[in-house]
């Protein structure tokens, strides 16, 4: 399935310059939204995950159906003020700005095998700091994977030697 | 299951005098979280769902799974901003303030029939804004499903003659 044909780009979004790929007519679309999830989930068979951690809101599109499959439970990283608990954090530079990341600090339990699932992998900023507070946990980061990844902004070199998997590059 | 069991209660949260319900140990829980999950995708069984709408960001990780278990596709409802095409709206009054809701335009075709999933029925503003939204773009709401009533709040008042399923009532 070319999954690419349910990806949308929107110029100038969010701010001039900026192409944006819009998965929403993927997740729209049931055949190929299923498609993408059990291309994940296949990655993550054999890697022995224990939990799925995805960044708000677009991660929890992809990751939530992937834990599911995988019958194991889901993390979110939020953004400041969103998580009711105790958190961990994490400062990132992002495409469009800086930001800070949280997650709960029972979140992961350390040993736990952990899959990060987003939806982008732009600059990587994301999901190094994502990485940091899992490991700041304790939990081993068993792998990425993301729907998309926009090759030139190099996030690769975020992820070093971590595994990574991703379903379409632009 | 007892599936209160996986529910933190957090006092004076988000504000003073709020008791929170943190759906998050249930998440992370992959029994709990299956175990949820596989109550909406069977409330949803026969009622011909073509589509699953979320609100942004807890009713993505129950709702994307529901979807991904019926084969369906999913719809995000979000916040101001954060969908990049031509976008319906509805304004509503929530627990803790006032906000505006959003919808892609092409979100839902004319006709097909969807089941809404969000974490918690509050006071049932997030609901009924995005059963106008579905409305407004021809869609049927053949339902809505629920982790969490806060029956004193009355949602239900909101949701109406609508059909609607929740799973833990506090």
């Amino acid at each position: 399935m070319d999954l690419k044909h349910y990806i949308a780009t929107i110029e100038n979004y969010p701010t001039e310059g900026i192409l944006f790929r819009d998965i929403s007519p993927l997740m729209a679309n049931g055949d190929a939204y299923s498609y993408a999830v059990r291309e994940i989930v296949q990655y993550a068979m054999g890697k022995d995950i224990d939990m799925i951690v995805g960044p708000e809101a677009r991660g929890f599109i992809i990751g939530c159906p992937v834990a599911f499959e995988l019958g194991i439970g889901f993390a979110p990283v939020r953004k400041p003020g969103k998580l009711p608990r105790e958190v961990v954090t994490a400062d990132y530079e992002k495409e469009y700005g800086f930001d800070t990341l949280c997650m709960h600090a029972d979140a992961i339990k350390p040993g736990q095998r952990v899959l990060i699932v987003d939806d982008l992998l732009a600059t990587g900023g994301t999901v190094k700091a994502t990485i940091e507070m899992i490991e700041k946990l304790g939990g081993v980061v068993a792998g990425c994977a993301f729907l998309i990844e926009l090759d030139d902004l190099e996030g690769r070199k975020a992820i070093g030697d971590y595994d990574y998997k991703v379903l379409m590059h632009y």
